[in-house]
């Protein structure tokens, strides 16, 4: 059984093919699934027993529990 | 026995053909269900045993727990 | 023994014939029941081990977690 | 054992004639029991094992978690 | 052994022969009780295993977890 | 093992003869003991297994999670 | 073995031979201990396994989770 | 063992010779312990399986939940 | 296995020769170590299965969940 | 079973060839992972049973529960 | 197992040769291990099994759940 | 299994060579490991079963539960 009451990020994508990386939980560390979402698309995912961590890579909002970051983002260069 | 207590989304189409597509949970990640709504109709709905993430396509608000996203809509570009 | 301290929902028909559609949780998702609403009904329902999604069709006033939702409404178009 | 630490939900009736019908929790959704109130009666009633609906027809006021809604009322039509 | 630590009611009658009538949980939902308070008297009363609704009739103040109704009056009529 | 960890209620009497009846929790509800205050006298005391609901006759300060309740007192007739 | 993180109360005495009497828990409920305060004297008591109530009667600062009572006190009458 | 995360109160003697006087849990109500302080003396203490009631006589600050009492005082008489 | 998560308290000796006196938990109340404190040292320490008081005597600060008192300090004589 | 409720860190890259490198828990202390990003991504990441330190080299901001950090700035220098 | 999740404190040396002294949990209360730290060193530390209290002599800042307390330090003598 | 949830501290090192060093939980406090950060590296770590006490050496912002120390550093010496 799976603890699916995970807290859940949210990530609208600002550009076409911005990349939601999930990275395998466990001893070794590799990419296990990669998302693809275009401009305006909005991904909802919860870290799992798979997934411990996640890369995303282009223009985004990530909405978390720290607050709204901009992925892919020159505003603080 | 579901851990049927989890938090829920609300989705509501602000167009005709918002895609709501529910993902695997586990090892395997692909797309399981798609939700079609029209414009005004409202969706809510839980992450569960199956579902460890959503991908929303088309003109919506999403109302989640780090507040209201539009998916599908120009004004932050 | 089923968890039936789920949070509820309210929902308030505005107009004859709101749909209040459950679907099924599990691997297979599919509606299971639609309960239809005249205007003025007020409908309170849980997420349950058989629901764990609701679409709603027809104006209505959805009381959440998230907030009152309007659904089949113009007023954001 | 029953869960009877269920939150509650209090309905005043403003008419005579008011329903609250509770539907049945389970793979069948069905009315399973009809309360008649008069005007000026207050009825106060949780979700049980039994029950994960309740459907309000007729004027009242209904106090729940999320405020309190007015069936049967026009005051928004 | 029952759950005691329940939340409670208060209800202060306002009038002679207020009735707070207790309905049964369970699959069938009938009145196992009632009990009678003249003008004035208190009744502190929780749900148990027994009773997962009640119903008040004539003019009282009802304190809830929702705040005060009063049954019985004609002020919001 | 009783829950003695029970939420208590504080009971003032404002004149002499003020009862305060326990009635008896389960399928079967009647009076199970009467205490008898005079004046200025103070009861704290709480919802037991054997205690689901208590009445409260003469002029008393109720003190409960609600609020202070006056019974037995002319102030909202 | 005892719960003894109770709660606990706070009785000071404003009078000699101010009474604070012990009720018992269970189906039977007598007094199984009273305890004598003089003038200014203060009692910290928690309810237990063995007491459900407690009767107070005398002239004393009552503190409970529901503010300060002052028990054998005029200045309500 | 014992639940030794026990809430604590603190004592402050204001003069010689206050006593701090445990009182036995269970069936049997009496003194098992007293404690004397010197004027100035502090005194942190928490109810046990031993220990239900706590009598403080004499001059002393008494910081509990509830607030600052002032044993021995005639500041309120 | 101990509780060792169990709240502290701070004291903060202002004189030489301050004693932190540790009291037995259990049936026999007497001291099983006495801390001495120079001026400026500073002690950190729990409620343990083997002390439910402590007895502080000597000027200091003395930081509890109730605020800071000051032992051996003429202040509010 | 893992327990992948974990909290959550956020770490945006601010140049390339950010490294944030996973140590292990256990009684041997060492990097089992570096994840490398680019200028603009995005990583969230979890505290494991295999991790229970990071170590992030290069310009970054870092978003804990402690606040945001910036990593290889001199603005503190 | 431990439980290792304890609170921790923070205590920053502000001159040479400050000691934090670990104290054994249990019947027998002696040091079982001293730390010094030299003037900015910040010690992190928790409350153990086998540690159920600390003392900290010569200058610092101790941070507490209480706030924070300077040892060895003249400002309040 | 171990308890990863465990509370993270940060720390981010001011000039090169801070030095973190690890020490163990148990009978025996020594130090386990030492982590070596140069100017503007960020280290995140837990407490873990292994790790009950963290020296930190150099100038370092030091970021936990009681706010953000500043080791090595003159500012209030």
């Amino acid at each position: 059984m799976e603890h699916n009451e995970q807290a859940y990020i949210c990530i609208k994508a600002l550009e076409n093919g911005v990349s939601v990386m999930g990275m395998t939980r466990g001893r070794d560390t590799r990419f296990h699934h990669t998302e693809k979402l275009d401009a305006g698309e909005v991904l909802l995912c919860q870290f799992t027993d798979n997934t411990s961590a996640m890369k995303i890579r282009g223009k985004a909002e990530v909405w978390t529990r720290h607050g709204c970051l901009h992925s892919g983002m020159e505003e603080t260069k």
